[in-house]
This record gives C-alpha cells, sequence and structure tokens, in this order.
C-alpha cells in the first residue's frame, strides 16, 4: 500500500499547475521508467510491481531512488494512463532547456498543442538527430503525462526550450523553412545543413506574426485526396528528407 | 431529447460486436460527419447541434439521412469521444473491402492493433494516393471510433481488406518489401513501381510465418538514439520515398 499522503502528491502530477508548485513530474509505463532510471534526471521515487522489480532489479538496484511497490490496480489509480504495464516515477523536472547549438537540424514548434503530437514529434527528434528544439509557449506541455508516453522514452534524450518564438525567429542566424501546404515539393528542395524547421498547429497553420520571418515554406507532395497530414508525420517526412541531403550533419 | 431506444443503439457501436449485430457504426465530430455525407456511405441519421446545422445545412439537405439536434452535452454522452465538437452520424458499414488492383503502391498491415495508429495510416494513405490497403485480421477494426476520428475523414476514401496475408502475400505477383530496423536504407532504395510495403506491429516486428514471403527490408536511417520509430510515421517516410521515385505510379 501506497502511503495516502503519498498517492494524493502522485496523483496531482497530472495537473501542469501542480507540477510547477512541486517542481516534479511522474512519468508512467515500464518503457519510461526504465529510460528515466538510466538517463540524467533526478529520479526521486519509482512505483511499480512486484513483477516490474523482480524483471528489472538489476536496473534498479544500486541508485538512490526511493522504491516503492503496489498491486496492478493500485498502480493504474496512481496514473492518468488508463492502463499501466508495471511502474510509474517521481522525478525532479529541468529547467527550461538551453538555447541549442544553432547548428545542425532545428525544430521551431508554433502552437503544437495536442500532446500526442508534440511526444511523436520529441520520438521523431531523437530518431533523427535534431540538434535542438525550440518551442512557443503555447505548445503543449514537455511534462503532460501524454506528451512523454508518446515519446516512447525520447524525453530522456530531447529538450525543447519554451520561449517566444518570433524573438528567436528574429535573432536567429540560420534560415527559417515552414511546412506549409503548397511550399516548394520537398523532393526537390535544397536543405542547408544548419537550419530550422518551423511547424504549425494542425489547424492554424503558421501565426500570422511569424510568417515574415519565413526564408521558405516547403510542401510534401500530395498524391490523394487526404486534407492535410498530421504535423508528426509531417515533421517525420521533412527530417527524412533533411537526413538524405545531410546524413552527417 | 433523442429518444431513449436510439440513444441506447447509438452507444452499443463503441463495440465492434454490436456494429457487427446491426451492419451499422457511428462516425463521431464535424470533421467525420461532414465528409461521411458527401461519401458513397449509406448515412442513415446524423445527430448534431442546433449550431452545427445552422452552419452545415447546406451540405445536409436534401439528402436522405434522419436529422436529430441534440445539445452539446447530450451529443458527448452519446459518442466515445471525450469532447464531440457539433455532431455525429450513423451509417451502415461497407462489405470487406475488394481485392484491390494490385498497382502502384499497396500497403500491407500485420497486427497493426492500435486504432490509432490504424487511423493515421489512412489518413497516410489517402494523401500518397495508396492503391489498397490488406490488413491482417487481428488489425483493428476499421470501424473503431478511435481509427474513424484518427483518419481525420480519410476512411470515407480509403478501404481496407482485412484477409489472411499469408495467403495474399504468397499469390501476389508484386514485390513485397518490409519496414523493419537495419534494412536497406531508403534514400538509396529501388523501389519498384507497383509493389507492396508490409509494415509490422511496433512491438512484434512482422509475424514469423510472414519473413520467407519478404522479398526485401528496408529501413529508415537513423541519426539519433530512438529505438524506433512509430508504425505511422514509419509508414509517411516510406511512402513519401516511394513518391519520390514513382510521383505518377
Amino acid at each position: 500500500m501506497i502511503p495516502k499522503n503519498r498517492s494524493k502528491v502522485i496523483r496531482s502530477l497530472r495537473l501542469k499547475k501542480h507540477r510547477e508548485e512541486t517542481g516534479c513530474f511522474l512519468a508512467e509505463g515500464a518503457k519510461s521508467v526504465l529510460e528515466l532510471v538510466k538517463s540524467d534526471f533526478e529520479v526521486q521515487t519509482v512505483v511499480c510491481t512486484e513483477a516490474f522489480l523482480e524483471e528489472n532489479r538489476g536496473q534498479l538496484e544500486g541508485k538512490k531512488v526511493e522504491l516503492l511497490t503496489a498491486s496492478p490496480s493500485e498502480l493504474d489509480s496512481l496514473g492518468s494512463l488508463r492502463s499501466n504495464n508495471g511502474a510509474l516515477a517521481l522525478a525532479r523536472m529541468k529547467p527550461n532547456a538551453p538555447p541549442s547549438p544553432l547548428s545542425g537540424l532545428n525544430l521551431a514548434l508554433d502552437t503544437v498543442n495536442d500532446p500526442g503530437n508534440l511526444g511523436a514529434i520529441l520520438r521523431i527528434a531523437d530518431w533523427f538527430g535534431v540538434s535542438g528544439i525550440a518551442a512557443s509557449e503555447d505548445t503543449a506541455d514537455f511534462y503532460n503525462p501524454k506528451v512523454l508516453q508518446a515519446s516512447m522514452g525520447s524525453f530522456c534524450r530531447v529538450a525543447v526550450r519554451y520561449m517566444g518564438l518570433s524573438g528567436f525567429l528574429k535573432d536567429c542566424p540560420l534560415p527559417v523553412y515552414a511546412a506549409a501546404k503548397g511550399g516548394k515539393p520537398v523532393h526537390t528542395f535544397s536543405f542547408r545543413k544548419d537550419c530550422v524547421i518551423l511547424i504549425g498547429s494542425e489547424s492554424h497553420g503558421i501565426s500570422q506574426e511569424l510568417r515574415p520571418l519565413i526564408k521558405e515554406t516547403i510542401g510534401i507532395p500530395a498524391y490523394g485526396k487526404a486534407e492535410s497530414l498530421n504535423v508528426a508525420m509531417a515533421a517525420a517526412v521533412l527530417c527524412d528528407n533533411y537526413r538524405r541531403l545531410n546524413p552527417a550533419a
């Protein structure tokens, strides 16, 4: 049994307000927890089933982490996932990410407010070796449980810097390419080695105030009748096309 | 107010069992409903808010469709979405899709059991002009509300044929390419104009019994540390690479 005051704190972390008050967040599910304990995040508590503990003892022992066991149903009641497969962890949030190196491939996310999309983009950034991610303040919260879950552990390796994007893009010495329907076809587009790809929200596209800061818009050619691609899909396709030209950047 | 017996039927359609019994399914949300009424699906009933009706009268009038209005909260209670933005529709399911033409780009889905992923793949197929989709019987149900929702209306234009994949791939005259980590790098891969891309489940990859039927495996080069890409992302990247070589197929 998890003490009542602990379970109350854990449950409260579903909300951003409480994450900001406590400076802590919750990672849920076996994959996220295992990635977290081997990352440089400061993990405070792991709550897991006996079965999970048995299977992953080697990865948990010797860490300065409080270990609590719980029944599967207790675990489900603590987290926000419909069904947790073995573990959750409480860890300290990191401060807003530092400025990225401004070399290689960078992403700028303008109002990507769906947590599943942000999580998917973290996973893509981790796969394609993105140098840095800047995000508008109204982009989904990095520590939202759905973001962490959708990132499949990539949140441990990829950071997001939240900031006013117009200031950032104005000062940015790299060319800013925006993903947009009707842009130059990506298949013949010459990505500069060091660049920023700006991605807008699915429903509203790129914000009006950022449009003058775009050097070129890039489109993914369509061959069917869908009105649009999901933003994370578009990000994956653009990153892949960038990497085709810049495998070593 | 929607009559009690009607709301009971509508609610029951969240489950595949009841969809099969009645031959009907539920499309939820303004986008899905508007795509549905202009498609060749047989729509029986549209339940919507007064505001939705006002805004879309032109698209609803003159159709042989029963129109019922409901309050937003009533609508929420009928459907499976956490929050519906205006409408839901009850329509007849189509029979299993006929065999696809076996030209151009085809997809074969092996145990893609996450509904969000299947829906995303429908949207991708619709964007990239995929000719046909075959799916193993244990792939998510096409008419699952989460599949329809994630497809963003593409379910109206893209069909899935559920079948035993091993029989299909054995008889298939087209080369079968499988998406797999460590496969030939997609950036230098020569897709045949007429082909099948086989996509497995994220957790188990391609089924053992299908592996001998694969002509070549294709990989998406990784430049970071993520263990894998989401199956829908992988599908998007592969379709885009296919289209770069075969824009007119």
